[in-house]
């Protein structure tokens, strides 16, 4: 490895960091540092982490792990010190998967002999199953929506395979993935119209292993309720290979996901009231729900440990927030954001006051920037900001709002809303599959993104956005 | 996960990359963007890190698998286009390990009866061996040189344990790396010197397992060779935690280290000949020795392939530099730098002109920023290049120079050298250990540092620094 030293120097070549923070922002800086220390020398978001992946793990809305996640979350809420927890109760889907997932592809080799290759697969979330005696059917390729339509006259009675690569030259793997979740959406429904009996759809990573990432999907009436499977894309490569060489493919699913009737679920909610204005309310979470063949560790099991990590640092240095704080761990963000919506929802009923909301939901990586409103009002605020949060290798803000999470409250009370933006490249590797562990986190980035959310919260706090 | 996509803003509240490019770099930003669609699509820099991990592994200065690692890369380099390949010979330091590393500690418990722990340790490179009678002895623990100069009358026949953990709180990882080498470095010498007879050291990292992390040492003279590990953190906690209690502990090691005579080595040099300046040369490499127990995926096969695919899409996409490009997969960074010595010994004989010297030596991971003489003369240069940079996730340049390699060129010939500066959470998690493995490099994120590598190459040649 490298034998010079880094960092000796702190003469950096960009416009935005050639200097520290101005002179009035340098108590600030001292605090966010801190904030820094201690979080970087905490052993509870690990702790937090591993309790909740390696004890609880998966934690689907309606499971019993949701239960134990619950009560691990309220625990860990009173431990780090909020001056008061509760549970927010919200009725949540509950769709289980019922069984062990499996698939094969049939077809005849040059002698015209049958052959059968196992396919690694996953029933996406909300979908209906096949039962133990399975679907088979010939298999049908299509590599867009434009294909199925052109041949939506041979779908009936067929399983619609659905190839679509993700774009690995996109930068933003997020962009990737917004360009081709419609299809382990909606793509069953589409294709369930023209008498297709399943789908498989091509998993939505940019990894290179054989992991199918599940997902929830969406039929669009009950009339296209038919069984549908994420496909490990190294098993997409030998159908498509196959196909390609004029084999004509039948395949084979069994699935047993079925919906329940709705269930009870929680939001966990601890809060740090505010010294001058404890009606005011800031809030910051992630989501608690993991799908069940994970662990949740990326998603969003590091939200979580920021948000609970947050609120431990803040105490432990002794700091008092001017608005309430409020620390919100978010129940089924996956399959129905009924969390979210149950919390945007009391609190107009309750004529709550909110001015800020962050929301953590891309992964424990390292930070790059905060998706956050910037225009007029708050450029000045944030470019002001912005050398505050450069040591923490946050050095640019993005134009956005919030997630999924904290969407509602966005919508409901018109507040700015921001989220955590990580460096994206390794998320796809993991998403949604059994590659989300605990191992694929590094606690240090994700205690850095729980850094730069702390300071972000407390400089809107202090100065307001 | 997040729903809303990403991205779909543009305005990004940094002044340095508030507008993109100006209008004399637009040219330039379509062929580095092309570069990127040609590396992110490729299949080129994973099968040649598959390749030098699976299948050669372990590569340190005189091993057979050194050997193979320069026939393979001489291959690796013609198969990429290079007008010419070559070896250039050196002579490098021979350590081999000799045998299965093991240590024990014994103690007695509270009942007064020995207790034996397993202890995880990796010889030191350059060490000499305990043979197999190993030695045993006393254990003194220090926390600093000044601990083993207040203690140097205790030492004699004695284990000197140095327990000097890694600064957690330092964000450029390299730093607590730097401030904690030196005992690695030299502490067999500095504890033989006071009678001591063999030395343990804790492992140099981050990370949370019980890996050793091994690394060269430096006998400071001939009368002070003695056998010297690296522990694992997890048995130093042990440790650690025996002799608060007021344990007192014994050590055994077992250790076959052996420094044979000097041998063969080469660096391997392909390169892009210039077509307006064929004399004057740009250098860009990495070094392919590698840790026997490692894979050499991080350390620094990563430096390696990106080296490789730099020219790759070069000749892909029919780019000829003006300037002679040298492609130079350096030997023996490890326990030596006789490659680079080597190579810049060479050049000074041949009377060449060099311009500047690139390398990558700090890991396959997402890039922050370029290691670069910022000054008078080169920032307006490194300002308006930035734009070009920032969709591949460099936002800054950092005042500073290149690493190990790329040292002597840069001594002989006062030209700018560079490094790619990664993000460094994960470095030490995985360096110098069996961590050091394929599974733990992203090619993403690889191939984003080679993107922003053939960039610089690129401005550089074009524009001078």
């Amino acid at each position: 490895m490298r034998k010079f030293v880094w960092f000796a120097s702190l003469f950096i070549s960009s416009a935005a960091f050639a200097q520290g923070p101005s002179a009035a922002y340098v108590g600030d800086s001292i605090f966010i540092h801190n904030i820094a220390k201690n979080v970087l020398t905490s052993k509870a978001s690990y702790n937090n982490l591993y309790f909740l992946t390696k004890k609880i793990g998966g934690r689907l809305a309606g499971s019993p792990q949701m239960v134990l996640a619950e009560k691990w979350g309220y625990a860990a809420l009173q431990e780090a010190g909020a001056d008061n927890v509760r549970l927010q109760q919200c009725m949540v889907p509950h769709w289980v998967r019922g069984g062990k997932d499996k698939a094969a592809v049939f077809y005849k080799n040059d002698k015209g002999v049958q052959q059968s290759i196992p396919v690694n697969v996953l029933a996406l979330g909300n979908s209906i199953g096949s039962g133990p005696k399975g679907i088979k059917a010939q298999v049908v390729r299509v590599n867009d929506f434009d294909e199925l339509e052109a041949k939506k006259n041979d779908l009936k009675g067929k399983i619609v395979f659905y190839n679509v690569p993700f774009d690995d030259t996109l930068l933003a793997t997020f962009q990737a993935y917004g360009k081709n979740v419609v299809y382990r959406g909606i793509g069953a429904s589409r294709a369930a119209k023209y008498g297709a009996v399943g789908v498989m759809v091509r998993s939505m990573t940019n990894g290179v292993d054989n992991a199918p990432h599940t997902g929830s999907l969406r039929y669009l009436d009950s009339t296209q309720e038919i069984p549908a499977v994420a496909v490990g894309v190294r098993d997409v490569e030998k159908m498509d290979t196959l196909i390609d060489a004029g084999k004509s493919l039948t395949a084979q699913l069994f699935t047993y996901g079925k919906m329940l009737p709705d269930t009870i679920g929680h939001n966990v909610i601890g809060e740090l009231t505010g010294t001058e204005h404890p009606d005011e309310i800031i809030t910051v979470g992630g989501h608690l729900d993991a799908w069940d063949v994970t662990e949740g560790a990326t998603d969003d099991g590091a939200g979580i440990v920021q948000t609970i990590e947050i609120l431990r640092a803040f105490k432990s240095l002794g700091f008092r927030p001017k608005h309430t704080i409020r620390f919100v761990l978010f129940a089924n963000e996956e399959n129905g954001t009924r969390g979210a919506k149950a919390y945007a929802d009391e609190a107009k009923a309750q004529h709550e006051k909110h001015i800020f909301a962050l929301e953590s939901d891309a992964g424990g990586f390292t930070p790059r920037s905060f998706s956050i409103p910037i225009n007029a009002d708050t450029k000045p605020k944030l470019d002001a900001w912005l050398p505050l949060f450069a040591p923490y290798f946050i050095n640019y803000f993005t134009n956005g709002g919030g997630g999924a999470d904290v969407g509602p409250i966005h919508e409901t009370f018109k507040v700015p809303a921001a989220e955590l933006m990580p460096d994206t490249q390794r998320y796809f590797d993991v998403h949604h599959s059994t590659n989300d562990v605990l191992e694929n986190v590094n606690m240090r980035e994700l205690k850095l993104g729980a850094i730069n959310m702390a300071a972000l919260l407390y400089l809107v706090d202090k100065y307001g956005l």
